[in-house]
């Protein structure tokens, strides 16, 4: 049975495919899922399905719902949840998914630079492992799928 | 894995079938499941298999019961539900499913004419989006699955 | 410990007041919650407060979400939950809370005409008593409270 | 019984104050909540009850792990969860705070200026209010508790 | 906080009794619960409040639906859960109460002559004491609650 | 993806052949779990595996520990719970299952002649069809899976 | 409220009363609860009340059955569970205890020396503060509960 | 579907092999998941992935963190647990695991000799068969798997 590993929050770097690239490398019989990560796409998505709204907030409102769908659906029957905190922006929806997955007693994984260190520091306390690169986390799912450092 | 969408609601217009052909031409990997639609079937079960009943209301009371082994196993496997109200009938049982669907923490989407709105705000609200026809069901799907718009 | 008995459903007719005035009578030790009955307050609630809108849909969804603040917290406080289907009206909130009812477990007592047995089937299923009056649901409560037919 | 209310997020402003004094004055029968908010107390509590550290980063788990005692606590306590995001900082907390509330199936209110829509709209869209001020919070428990607007 | 227990099965002799005079003499602080122990109110009530039925098995499904009402309450409610199984009837809903208690978690004590514990092995091995008299009964509530033999 | 139907109870007549022959004849996607139906190997598994005992209670302890191992797996699996009550034996075991089913919310689905129909009216009540016939399970699990009567 | 601590583990020293003068001196409202540490009515609490055993392994079985009867359900009522380790003994029940509370998602203290940091990790990493001194766990329920270092 | 068979506890023998030895010459179709049983592996893989730290607590801390990451997804996803507690060593960590496979409802099998029994009542307690060899648990699950003695 394959485990599935929720890649949560930072959308602008490439750091899904840098995991997603080590576990292929390490042969490692996973199924990464996340939010969608066209930004355009992930923001339009409910004005562009469900009808246009004047107002930014009800906008943001329908977006939200639409891609809430998806995302509780996945975080829901993920095995394993990495939440990653970039250097830029505040990415509350990132803590948000840190949040349900604790809640929901996951396993979490958080993937941020030291900087935020101190502000994430009741996010990382609820996390099973804080990792500062994409390769660390690649080298966990090794280690704990496989028993192998 | 495949998403499971259970299809609740309205019986006596097709768009269970437009749903389902609008995600076939999509090539989503979805599987469709839903109360028995054959409306005779669905009022008739109980009697027809467990013995004859006087009073409608036992007879109600017994199809129900056999109705329910379906619709709440089917409902519970569900990664998502979405609840038809049509232009007609009372569709107490759709509001029953959309209650027990927003208590077990299913994604919902509701589907019906904006003259149904004020009527449905309770429900709506617990739902994650508000659809008008079955082919934004479909671009949901398409979209939640796959990220494309 | 008193019981907890939420009490959902039509609010133009004066049953819960015949459901409180009988279990004051028969002495019970009970606490009656539900939804705010006043009609207009609740469908200006999420304006009122927390700022216009300009769109019905978004009205109606505001005060949705200020009602279920309340009718979530009491439903899931509640012992027992009663559903008033009223002869008139959609009425799909009952349903929708009765569904909810259901799926947490809260004994269930639905309260209509006849008329309605054939749409409600599905609902009185995951009831367990069907009344017609509401001084049928303070006999149940005398009863199942004290013991006493 | 008095509903318990959790107000998380913001510790630099009054915000408590105005929420807990406006109840105050409405005659609300409510047990307000939260975390620890003398900062220096908060950040220190690890360190300075269960020894010290050099690293900042053991410091800061440490306190993370002591705080949580209290916030989980109260958390799982509460009947509604208000989650205020100010005008600066990072606030990370929050947001874990409310994606536990949310996955715990806690009625969700949200207090931030409109500056923060955009960031904070998968939060919002989780919340069954979303207030600017702190008396609209005041207004929203009057309402729910008592049915006045 | 006294603590609450159930007292299920057994109607025709006075093991209640006997348990709620011992813990009463031992000073327990004990809130014992229980069905309606009025064979004829019990068997009635359905038909007696909710109106007639032709066909016996309707006027018990009706009277298992109010007592379950109150049984299903006060069995979550329960801290501890106690079945008597008598030397005599099938007893099967006192079997059925003590499985529900198995699937909540509740711990399970059964009361019982040596003669039924091949047939009750099952139930047995779900319980965490087994007592043949109701002294025992309450020498295990005297025990777990003070401490003392 | 096949159903899982726990068949409980009775295990001195052939209607769990019945039942599996009826469903195979009608192409239906299930599959039969249940309890171990070999009586002699049901009563010894504890002792003959685990070490013998003197007394017949322990024995029996034994014995049943280790069934549990078998039922409350496949139990919590099941799709349909459906348990059968013969006309011999006080299968109080076929109670307690019945009792985890509801407790777990399983659909449950009771089969037994018509003389105990008052003795057990509590678990009928809690099941959602009450059938007399292995073939009439046969039929609702032709109906509820595929919608054919 | 008062908040409910259970003190799980070692009973051969006096660190309970230690953490009960001290939180007593604070003027902490705090309930105190664990297991029953006379050892020897703990050992025999089954024998005596249940009836005497040959085997040393059936007095056990039956005394730890009653034993959990108060612990499971003191347990359960817990806000804050503290194990304690002490320098003898395997302490299993310890441990086990610490699985138990971590599972239910109970806020976990752990109070050991260092000499058993390494055999203890696994126990630690689920524990939210990891204490040395009794008078350690009154400071941090000093600070969880009422804010103050 | 194959029964997920968790194995827990000493890592010091071959009494995993001979488990799984056993079964698969029994022909049973089980998936045996288990602790990373490299015992060096196990103590340094927080700190080879995630950074070096000073002190052995923090540690140890990291490496239970990753660890755990393995060990609760796989006891979560387990239909049977078995705990093994050797002759030597605290194997505090053993009776953690089989805490919190007691508190998820998992049946749980122990395996050790009879000179811990005292040590381990409550452990035993909540297990449903205690075994003292391996090949006794490939005889219980070749039993409860396929009910053959």
């Amino acid at each position: 049975m394959p485990w599935q590993v929720y890649l949560s929050g930072e959308i602008h770097t490439d750091w899904r495919e840098r995991v997603a690239d080590g576990a292929r490398e390490a042969g490692l019989d996973v199924e990464f899922t996340g939010p969608v990560t066209d930004h355009e796409a992930s923001d339009d998505c409910g004005v562009a399905i469900l009808g246009a709204e004047e107002r930014p907030f009800w906008k943001d409102h329908k977006g939200a719902g639409v891609n809430a769908i998806r995302t509780r659906t996945l975080l829901e029957r993920a095995d394993v949840v990495v939440v990653r905190f970039g250097e830029q922006y505040r990415q509350w929806n990132a803590a948000f998914d840190a949040g349900m997955a604790a809640a929901l007693g996951k396993p979490l994984v958080t993937l941020h630079p030291e900087q935020h260190d101190h502000a994430l520091k009741e996010v990382d306390r609820a996390a099973l492992a804080v990792a500062r690169e994409p390769e660390q986390v690649v080298a966990l799912l090794r280690y704990v799928m496989g028993g192998k450092l």
